[in-house]
């Protein structure tokens, strides 16, 4: 099994070296970017290409770009139509691969990837949907040398997971980027906080969120709703209330 | 060091059952609900009582209950003057002790509390600040009894500290609450987003969380966040819009 791969971001990195350490072949990288190809393939040992008239035939093409840009990157590609062609992003319908092969399919890893940590594959659930049930055999035979966590998962049902995973990891992480700020720009140890949001996680996991939400919010406290409103400004004051609201929303339409 | 404890909320909840269990002498519990009074004595052991006149003599008065209500609930109660008298909250000045105590302070555990889990007091930072250098000594060598890491903090620190973590907890939960009903609302289980939550969690503690920030509005995938928020109504869909004008600011503010 051949694998090329259309990308060399957050993801297509993690996916490439999780396919170079599971001794899976792979024929190469293309980036629009010659560098950016180059710095991936080096790291991997295979070949690289900025030229997509040029990409080589393989069993399983990863397109891995941003997802406003998969349709644009594989128009003009040499693609095999007989190959397998996935993309990996959460929000896009598979169809959008129907006109470049007749085998398509998605495997959407569902976790966030930086370049600068390395991750556990094992933990990562992927969701996966391909045209065919031959086609669904080959990509689950394939993802599983990513994880052995493999879901199924409708184009319509995967747009569902990925807002939730927005939610869940974007937002919640611009969240932290605002108690960092707030910290830090008052000498503060941003670190302190972690057994706090370690332990919203924890309760998380152990009962629905609603039934764990404390707070001034959650208690109705208004002195300090607005006290503490006050000592912010622009966006986060927005964020602040407009949380404030739906936590209390949250509350009442689960009667917690 | 005899302690009385006014309030019977999770934050009471959690401090007399972590006395009873450093064999702390605890002589009593005020609510001025009796069965709510009643609930947590019987649980450690100690009278209680729902009158503020009948509150007996004690070294430490610990005053837990929700903000608003601080001066409220002392108003009238028979205080030993002589006596520390603390409240627990984040975002109160140590000042609406005055006219209660000449020995105030300040004891903010930064965690949230929930009376169906139990938590490691060890890994909970105490915020804690006293009226003299006496009482802080005093205050200091009670504190040890709950948390060895204990900070000390003005009460202008502390409110920031308590700004912070309601981001970091409050706020996160709401969005691990909405994430939530999203699932489940479609039949996907909620459980296949924890490790994305814990990934999140695990990248904000190396590195500052707006340059772990991934996902749609990073990117700026439009069709993307449009589709997204077509999925979306009300309060979800303003917190969508909200939160991915927050992060694009917030990436451009730090040049990620």
């Amino acid at each position: 099994m051949k694998v090329f791969i259309i990308g060399s971001g957050n993801v297509a990195t993690h996916i490439a070296l999780r396919l170079k350490s599971a001794d899976v072949e792979i024929a190469g990288i293309y980036s629009k970017t010659l560098e950016n190809a180059k710095a991936l393939a080096d790291k991997i040992g295979v070949p690289y290409t900025n030229d997509k008239s040029a990409i080589p035939n393989a069993d399983i093409y990863i397109c891995s770009v941003k997802d406003d840009y998969i349709a644009d990157v594989l128009t003009g590609a040499s693609i095999n139509k007989e190959s397998l062609l996935v993309h990996t992003a959460g929000s896009v319908n598979m169809d959008i691969l129907k006109p470049f092969s007749n085998n398509i399919g998605v495997l959407y890893p569902m976790q966030t990837f930086s370049k600068a940590k390395t991750l556990d594959w094992n933990e990562i659930p992927l969701y996966i949907e391909a045209n065919t049930d031959n086609n669904i055999n080959k990509l689950t035979l394939f993802a599983k040398e990513l994880s052995p966590k493999i879901n199924f998962a409708t184009s319509e049902q995967r747009k569902v997971i990925h807002l939730a995973a927005v939610f869940a990891c974007n937002f919640t992480n611009e969240l932290y980027a605002i108690a960092h700020r707030l910290m830090t720009e008052n000498g503060l140890p941003f670190e302190s906080l972690f057994p706090l949001m370690e332990e919203t996680l924890a309760k998380a996991k152990l009962m629905p969120p609603v039934k764990a939400q404390t707070g001034p919010a959650a208690r109705n406290d208004v002195k300090v709703m607005t006290m503490q409103q006050e000592l912010l400004n622009g966006t986060d004051k927005e964020i602040y209330k407009l949380l404030s609201k739906a936590i209390q929303r949250e509350c009442m339409m689960y009667d917690v």
